[in-house]
C-alpha cells in the first residue's frame, strides 16, 4: 500500500483527467479529496486501473513512495495553501509538490521559498490544453528546482502531447517560472482569439461572407501559415447549425466575453517589467468592451458611425489582404510576448530558452501553431534574439505584410469596423522600427512643467531648462 | 511655542513650497525634516516668516494646536510607514495625519483603517501642480475621514489654486479616494501628452512643419476648444532655441521618455476593475518604446517601412484634422478615464462626484483645461452619466469629428508613422457604439475548447455545445 509512485489531490475534472493520463502511462496513483464522495466515483470511474482511494491526508501521504511526488489540483489561491498546510507535518526533506493549477506566479514564487526551508521542493507548472488535454496530452511547463523536476519528468514527459515524437514539457525554470510562461500563453492566446475576431468582423461585415464561407476561408488558412488550432476550431465553428432556430450557431451566441484573469495578469507584469505589450493588452480591454453589452446598445442607438460602403474591389485579393494581416499581426503578438518573457527572465534570473518554450507550445496547448516551429528556428539562429522581428523569416514576412495590415486597418477604419489589436500591431512594428519618436518633445513638456530633465542626442548628460526664461 | 497651526514633515522641495504656500495665506508653521541641516537651511530660507524650525519628533508634536493637523511631504512608500509610526506615540486620538506624497491609494487605504484603530484620522491627498504650483497653488485632492477634512479644508482652500474665484480642491472620498483621482489624474496626463506628440509627429513628418510653424499651430489651437496648459506649454517649447547648436532645443532632445509609475498603476487597476483603459495604456507602452532606443535604432536599419507621402493636398485642412483628431481622441481618454473613477467609486464605496472632480482639475494641475468645464457641465446635466460620450455635448463633437479622427490616422497608416493612441481612441469609439461585436465568436472558441458555456441573443441561460460532435 505504501508504493504508489504519484499522488494527486483534488478530483475536479482536470485533476481526474491528469491522474488517468498519468495511469494510462503505466504508474500507480493515489488519490486523495477533501470530499471523501468525489473519491468514491471516482474510484468507480476508474475501476480496473491502478488507482488507490485515500481518505485522510495520512493515509494519503503514507501511500506514496519515497521520496513523495504529490500533484495538486486544487484551486489556484487560498485552497492551495491550507493543502499544502495540512500536506506538510506529513511530508519528508526530499519530497515534491507540484502545483498543477492555475497560479500566480508570485504565489509560487512565495510557496517555492518557504517550501524549500523545510526541505520540501515545490514545482509549479502550467498545463495546458483544457479537460482533454488533461486526458490525452497536455503542453506542461514546469518551474521549481531543477534536481525536483529531474525525479518527476519521466512521469511529465509521459503524460505530455507529443509532437513529432518529442514531448511537449521541458524544465522552464526555477521558482515561478512555469507558471509565468503558462501566463504569458494564456495572454497570447488572448491576442489570437481577438485578432481572429477581427478578421472574421471585416470578412463578415465589408464582404458580407455567410457563415459556410466564412468556414471555407478559415479552412483554407488553415492549410498554410496560419496553420493552428484555434483557425482551425473557427473553421468548424462556423459548420455548427442551432438545431433550434435553424441559423449558424455563432450567430446566436451573445457576443459577451468572459475571462479567467491571466489576460490580465500577463498585461499587469508587462507594465511592471517596462515592456510594451499592446496587442495582448487591448485583446483583454476588448473582452471588457464587449461585455459592456447594456452600454453599447444603448451607445448604439445614439452615436453615429460610417455606414459600410458597398466592397467594389476584387473580393480574394482582399481575403488574402485580411489573410496577412492577421499573420502579420499575430507574429507582432508573439514578438511581444516572448519580448516579455525575455524581461522576465532577466528581472528573475530564470534563464528561459524561449525556442524550447516554442517547442512545447507545438503540441497540446490552445495556441498550438505550426509558425512555432519559425520561433524555434529563430532562437536556434540567434539565442540572445532581441527581438522576434530581428530574425531573418520573420523581417521578410512583416516587410512584406506590412501593406496589407496598412490596407486592411484603412478599410476597417472607413467602415467604423474596430480593429484595437491590428491597429495596435501596426503601431507597435512602427514605433519599434522608428530611429526618432516624437518623446523629445514628451521630454520637453515633462522637464518644462516637472523639472524632470532631460538627455541629448548629441552628448551624454543629464540637462535641465528654464523653459520660462525668455 | 506650543500653538502652531499646522506641521510639515519633510522639507524636501515639494514639502518647502508647500509650507512657505500655507505660510503666505496667514498660517503658522512648524517643520521638521529627518537631516537638521534641511530644517537650518529652510528656516534661513523663510527668515522673518512664520515658520518655526524644530529638531525632535518630540519638540515637533508639542508645538502644534491641537487637534494637531502634520502634512507628511515625505518619499511614498517605506519612508512614510516610518514617519508615521515615529509620529504615532505622540499623538492624541483625533489628531489628523496629511499624506500629501505620491502614494499608491491602497497604502492609503491600509494606513487609513489601520490608523483609525488608534482614533488618527489620516487623509491621503493629491497634489498636483509640480514645485510652482505647490508654491502658488497646486490642486489639491484629499481623501479620509470628511470630519478629519472639515478641520483642514480652509487651508487647503487658502493653498490651493483658484479659477474664477472657486478653490481647486474638494473633499474627494473616504480613505484612498483622493489619492486615486490623483492617480487617474496623472493617467490622463499621460495620455495628453503622448496624443499631443503624435499630432506633433504628424504634423512635423507629413507637412514638413519646422519650429516655428508648429509654435503657429499650437498657440493657434490654444485659443480654441483645446486651451490648456499641455497646448500652451507645447507651443512654448517650440520657441526655446539650443544655445549651443542654433536649433530648436526640442529636437536635441532624446527620444526617450521617463516616468514615475503613475500612468502604470492607473492601467493596472483598469485591468483589475474590468474598465477598458486602451489610450492611457497604450500612452504607457508608448513611454517603454520610446525607452528601447538602442533597439529602435537597430530595428530601423533593418526593418522597412513605406516613405513619406509628399502632401499635396490642403494644408490648412490637415491641420484642422488633425485639430480634430487630437480633441476627439482627448475626449475619448477622458471619457475612459471618468469611467474608471466611476467603476473605482463603485468598487471602494467612494461616492465620488465627477463634476467637482473636473472643476478642480482646472486649475493648478498639469491636465487644466478649458474643456473640463464642459465635463462639469455633463455631469451637472446626468449625475449618473455612465459615459462622457452619452452627454449632448461630447456626443456632437465625437460625431462630427470622427471623419478627421479616421482620415488622420489613415494618413498617418499610410506614411509609417505610430499613432498608438489616436487608433486606441477610435477603436474604443467604434467597439463603445457598437450594439455587436465579434466576441460571439470568440465565446464559441471558448466553449469549443474549454467548456466554458456561453449566452443566447434570444433567450436567458447558460449554454454548452459539444462542438465536435458532428
Amino acid at each position: 500500500m505504501s508504493n504508489q509512485h504519484i499522488g494527486v489531490v483534488g478530483l475536479a475534472v482536470m485533476g481526474k483527467n491528469l491522474a488517468l493520463n498519468i495511469e494510462s502511462r503505466g504508474y500507480s496513483v493515489s488519490v486523495f479529496n477533501r470530499s471523501p464522495e468525489k473519491t468514491e466515483q471516482f474510484l468507480q470511474e476508474a475501476e480496473g486501473k491502478k488507482v488507490v482511494g485515500t481518505y485522510s491526508i495520512e493515509e494519503f501521504v503514507a501511500s506514496l513512495e519515497k521520496p513523495r511526488k504529490i500533484l495538486l489540483m486544487v484551486k489556484a489561491g487560498k485552497p492551495t495553501d491550507a493543502t499544502i498546510e495540512s500536506l506538510l507535518p506529513h511530508l519528508d526533506k526530499g519530497d515534491i509538490l507540484i502545483d498543477g493549477g492555475n497560479t500566480f506566479f508570485k504565489d509560487t514564487q512565495r510557496r517555492n521559498k518557504q517550501l524549500a526551508e523545510s526541505g520540501i521542493h515545490f514545482i509549479g507548472t502550467g498545463v495546458s490544453g483544457g479537460e482533454e488535454g488533461a486526458l490525452k496530452g497536455p503542453s506542461i511547463m514546469p518551474g521549481g528546482q531543477k534536481e525536483a523536476h529531474e525525479l518527476v519528468k519521466p512521469i511529465l514527459e509521459a503524460i505530455s502531447a507529443k509532437v513529432d515524437g518529442e514531448a511537449c514539457t521541458t524544465y522552464i525554470g526555477p521558482d515561478g517560472a512555469g507558471h509565468y510562461v503558462k501566463m504569458v500563453h494564456n495572454g497570447i492566446e488572448y491576442g489570437d482569439m481577438q485578432l481572429i475576431c477581427e478578421a472574421y468582423s471585416i470578412l463578415k461585415h465589408v464582404l458580407g461572407l455567410n457563415a459556410q464561407e466564412l468556414h471555407e476561408v478559415f479552412a483554407e488558412w488553415n492549410n498554410g501559415e496560419l496553420d493552428s488550432y484555434l483557425i482551425e476550431i473557427t473553421a468548424d465553428i462556423f459548420t455548427k447549425m442551432d438545431e433550434e432556430t435553424g441559423k449558424p450557431l455563432v450567430d446566436v451566441i451573445l457576443d459577451t466575453a468572459g475571462q479567467k484573469g491571466t489576460g490580465k495578469w500577463t498585461s499587469q507584469s508587462s507594465l511592471d517589467l517596462g515592456v510594451p505589450l499592446p496587442v495582448i493588452t487591448e485583446s483583454v480591454f476588448a473582452r471588457f468592451i464587449s461585455a459592456m453589452k447594456e452600454e453599447r446598445v444603448k451607445a448604439s442607438q445614439t452615436l453615429s458611425g460610417p455606414a459600410i460602403q458597398n466592397f467594389t474591389g476584387d473580393k480574394k485579393e482582399l481575403i488574402e489582404a485580411i489573410r496577412k494581416a492577421l499573420y502579420m499581426s499575430k507574429i507582432l503578438s508573439y514578438a511581444q510576448g516572448f519580448a516579455q518573457m525575455r524581461a522576465a527572465s532577466e528581472e528573475y534570473d530564470w534563464n528561459l530558452q524561449y525556442g524550447e518554450i516554442a517547442m512545447i507550445f507545438r503540441g497540446g496547448c490552445i495556441i498550438r501553431a505550426a509558425f512555432l516551429q519559425k520561433i524555434k528556428e529563430a532562437y536556434d539562429l540567434d539565442p540572445k534574439l532581441a527581438n522576434l522581428l530581428f530574425d531573418p523569416y520573420f523581417k521578410e514576412i512583416v516587410e512584406n505584410y506590412q501593406g496589407a495590415l496598412r490596407e486592411v486597418i484603412a478599410l476597417a477604419i472607413n467602415n467604423g469596423i474596430p480593429v484595437p489589436t491590428f491597429s495596435s500591431a501596426l503601431a507597435y512594428y512602427d514605433s519599434y522600427r522608428s530611429e526618432r519618436l516624437p518623446a523629445n518633445l514628451l521630454q520637453a513638456q515633462r522637464d518644462y512643467f516637472g523639472a524632470h530633465t532631460y538627455q541629448r542626442v548629441d552628448k551624454e548628460g543629464i540637462f535641465h531648462t528654464d523653459w520660462m526664461e525668455k
